[in-house]
């Protein structure tokens, strides 16, 4: 999917929402362990109910891993299930990977060509060499961790190399390697005054923004400070979309938190057009 | 498996091997193509053949990743044929994975738990959170990224963050997260120099160094600057024994490149005991 197409969608949709797949066996509706695979029931009860207040899905393959074979069975399900049935959803593998040059390939292969994704978490400490693999990918996405919205981001992520924070570098450096139609960043919501700054760097990148809800960013002020020209923001929410409910009304519950999401969303956009 | 029984294991074989098994289907014999799972025919044939020589194997997940469900199985079938037949060796998922807290626990459940590695590769990006889920595992063992091999590392790793290099930055920032018991770094042999500076941070710590052979390093210059006291070294070769010949005899001649590593190996350690 082209970042054009991407636009296309969040202005038809008036909406940039984002629903993290982070699925855990532990906290879904206990009648749907009864299924053959309760992971892909899930998602797809979600997928379904969710979608027209959503642009895009966003499977952390951690989720998947932990539940080895069976795990990435489910995964491989849920993204063919959104091609074939929603192939106007952006989708995102979070799988935050990165590795010298030729192993990387192996993963835009695994990721791209094989699954099917139409982007990629990728972590930036290996360099340029580790992240070009996936750039070569015409018509996917690279989305490079920038500043996440764990504590560990004040670990390395805001000390300053040389004139600047490392994230801003990461930023600035990795601007050269694409575009704002190749390479997006990841941009943690629970420092939305950080994203002001981010502007003045990447104008006119797409930023995924994970930490609304659950981990506590605002939407209000991610918008503030975030927003492009051209948009240029999706809005991650995972927890607090997917596990509204873990009752039999688990799929309805969720596309009430998402469409809450969504009018907020489409007001904001009313607002600025 | 512990620091100590590693050490010991050192000690008896002399030889601070690490085999990489990074499996290409496109390099490995044409005859195992018949094989019901290739990968693992490759890897347990690679492993019969060159465990004597060596103290630890780490396959690197992309290589399987890149086969979808299938890689994933052969994977499991050789980290398990490793567990079962030599539980002397040391494991090494080169997984090079880390996200926020919830989710870092879930790779290290996988990682650990599920399929039975000793220890995963883990890239500092996203600072401690990101990284004490897996330090949380008792006997297991977290590599993290310090200074790594390929061209990209002069991106970040080597930038200056206040008075020192980010990687020792890193070097610095983690040991006060776990000990030399159960941390350890991905050092790059292509820059051996440099671990003599890394030396004077971590004393005591495992270095795995990746990159001695096909990516051009040295054995004897990282011996020289990165050896401690208890040896300290993991020194990794992947394409230079796995595919030293892609005829009918590649195991036997992957033996014999082990072989003749495992002897330098001895004679260093000869040496200064």
């Amino acid at each position: 999917m082209t970042t054009q197409q991407l636009i296309s969608e969040i202005k038809r949709k008036k909406s940039f929402l984002c629903v993290g797949l982070d699925v855990d066996l532990d906290k879904i509706p206990e009648f749907l362990l009864k299924e053959e695979d309760p992971i892909f029931a899930f998602n797809k009860a979600i997928i379904d109910a969710t979608h027209q207040y959503a642009v895009a899905y966003k499977p952390n393959t951690a989720f998947y891993e932990a539940y080895g074979l069976k795990g990435w069975k489910s995964l491989e399900k849920t993204i063919s299930y959104l091609n074939k049935n929603y192939p106007e959803i952006f989708t995102i593998a979070d799988a935050k990977r990165g590795d010298i040059g030729n192993t990387s390939s192996r993963y835009a292969k695994a990721f791209f060509e094989d699954l099917g994704f139409d982007s990629i978490t990728i972590a930036p400490y290996m360099g340029k060499d580790s992240v070009e693999p996936f750039l070569a990918f015409k018509d996917n996405h690279t989305i490079l961790l920038a500043l996440t919205s764990n504590e560990g981001a004040f670990d390395f992520q805001t000390k300053n190399v040389g004139q600047q924070e490392l994230y801003k570098e990461v930023l600035e450096t990795s601007k050269a390697w694409g575009n704002s139609e190749n390479l997006m960043y990841v941009v943690g919501a629970t420092k939305a005054e950080y994203l002001a700054d981010i502007r003045k760097i990447v104008p006119n990148s797409f930023l995924l923004v994970p930490g609304v809800g659950a981990q506590g960013g605002n939407l209000q002020d991610v918008c503030k400070y975030g927003m492009s020209e051209n948009i240029g923001l999706l809005i991650n929410s995972s927890r607090g979309i997917i596990y509204a409910s873990n009752k039999n009304n688990f799929a309805d519950a969720a596309a009430e938190v998402a469409m809450k999401l969504q009018i907020e969303m489409k007001t904001i956009l009313d607002g600025i057009h």
